[in-house]
């Protein structure tokens, strides 16, 4: 029986979330049941929507419980099966949660998959080639519906999401314009993901300043917008969104730790005839299938090469996940465990 | 050639709109060409939309030109004609603008369209079988596209839009919740319009409070919603929304004046996967034949019967437009020529 070191969540953010909402523990695996397989993980994929699970209130999902293991996407491998179907040494890919091991019923639909490692990296199952790039696919191919020749923005451009919507819209013949912070993530958006053009937020603290950088970047207007953000970020595209366009509402990270952020102009939707529609991927596991194979010829014939930034050990989880909220890391962030 | 008192915008509402805002002429009717018809208004239509064209600023249509007759919908009878398939005598509707008379190019598209009196009264065709009734039909059935059971919600109740869509949401099985401004408002929705029950907003001076009002006429959430009004409104609607809720977006009135109205929670957009979709009903002109069948149908078996409020005289037009939006009406604001 391996020890297995946990993160918990042992109390609700006031406002920010801060490390000591987590607990750390170790306990022993317990022995397997029949159907039953253990997984060590070697990677642990951190996301923005795991901040509003830690509320309480009626968020995006159900509240992630106080006391359990964090909820959480995880790559690994096999080490112990009693299901006939997995092996010892199976690369697999699930919701194993901030932990070094876990104990999967391996029959529950959807629980665990198997995955391929040749041509794509077991980490680019929690990116690209997983939740992050379905969710980009999602929006782009479900809600935006792009034409080719139109402008489509993406805010948190450098993330998981944003790179993949980047290698997905440019492969629809859009025009990509990335919102990201900083100039390195700008630079690194036009230069290596293929984006068409980059607008650094931090140089414009109002949604009138940003604005005018979007006419700039977007000379025929928005025709779709991926919303990562909201808060002014959103006001400002809206101001820039050409008739008929479309956003997808994935996140709005902006206003996760406080007072609910309006939109300064909702008659815009009416003028311009917009369509605003909010989702989560994990209620469209239809379309997975069709995604995950557009992303994985995308990732490994190289058309899509998204960055990650990995912190080392599951105890470096509660860190690295304060600071991807607060957009410190640079691609998809991860833990290796 | 008769004289045609007509009247003009003259100058743009700063802030509320204003009689003075408007000037009245009279002119003589031009001799028709070759294809024309000079058709007599009985009835001139006022709308909400007419707000929003006063102004200058970028709106969800073209600016009334300054100086040109007010734009709007008219019910009359042909007088005179060069156009063959029209005779005098013929009832006929059109965007004839608030006069007396229109000059009309019968052989363009959509200009004037005969309607049939013997068992809809003609005003009706400005009101339930018109514009506004194609409008309710429209983000009823293309947008909120409801079923059986589900709750439906739509502000502005007792108006012309309102009317209909209550009758086309009751065919179809659902329960209707009005929101209309007064105590007469409200008992008429309910004892007439067919609405299952009805909120005086006029009692809710807050979102929170009309929220709490929702909750109790809708117990089992708001599924869809046809928003004439936006602000806070909008707001306390929003806040009861369902998971995958579809809100038709057709008027935004509250805003009109002045400055936007912002949303104040726009992340409930995310939280419960909602559809938000801005739409004009002359942009879907595909849709109009299957939409005036249902409506015609509706009011020649009685089923639909709209309340109107007749103005007496073109003068009369830019007090009756004025009180119009302000709620002053009671169901479809006409002016009876």
């Amino acid at each position: 029986m391996p020890l297995n070191t946990q993160i918990l969540l042992d109390n609700r953010p006031v406002g920010e979330a801060v490390a000591s909402n987590f607990k750390r523990v170790a306990t022993e695996t317990p022995a397997l049941a029949d159907g039953q397989v253990l997984v060590r993980h070697h990677y642990l994929s951190l996301d923005p929507y795991m901040r509003g699970r830690m509320n309480d209130s009626k968020s995006y999902a159900a509240s992630q419980p106080l006391g359990e293991v964090m909820i959480g996407g995880t790559a690994g491998e096999v080490v112990e099966s009693r299901h006939p179907k997995f092996a010892v040494g199976d690369q697999v890919v699930g919701m194993g949660g901030w932990q070094q091991y876990s104990v999967v019923n391996a029959a529950e639909p959807g629980a665990l998959r198997k995955v391929d490692t040749s041509h794509i990296p077991l980490s680019a199952y929690l990116g690209a080639v997983g939740m992050p790039g379905v969710t980009a696919w999602y929006g782009l191919v479900k809600i935006i519906a792009p034409k080719a020749g139109e402008t489509l923005v993406v805010s948190a451009a450098t993330g998981a999401v944003g790179s993949a919507f980047a290698a997905l819209a440019k492969a629809r013949g859009c025009r990509v314009v990335g919102i990201a912070g900083g100039p390195d993530k700008c630079a690194y958006a036009v230069d290596e993901l293929g984006f068409d053009a980059c607008i650094d937020y931090k140089l414009h603290p109002t949604a009138l300043s940003l604005s005018k950088a979007l006419k700039g970047a977007c000379p025929n207007g928005i025709d779709g917008y991926f919303e990562n953000v909201g808060g002014i970020v959103l006001d400002a595209v809206l101001s820039r969104m050409n008739a008929f366009g479309r956003i997808a509402v994935c996140g709005m990270i902006a206003g996760y730790n406080g007072e609910p952020l309006p939109m300064a102009n909702p008659a815009l939707i009416l003028i311009n005839r917009l369509k605003v529609e909010g989702f989560i991927v994990s209620e469209h596991m239809e379309v997975w299938p069709e995604a995950l194979k557009e992303l994985g010829t995308l990732v490994a014939t190289g058309q899509l090469r998204a960055r990650e930034t990995i912190a080392q050990g599951i105890e470096s989880a509660p860190e690295a996940f304060l600071g991807l909220l607060k957009g410190k890391n640079f691609g998809k962030q991860l833990v290796k465990l």
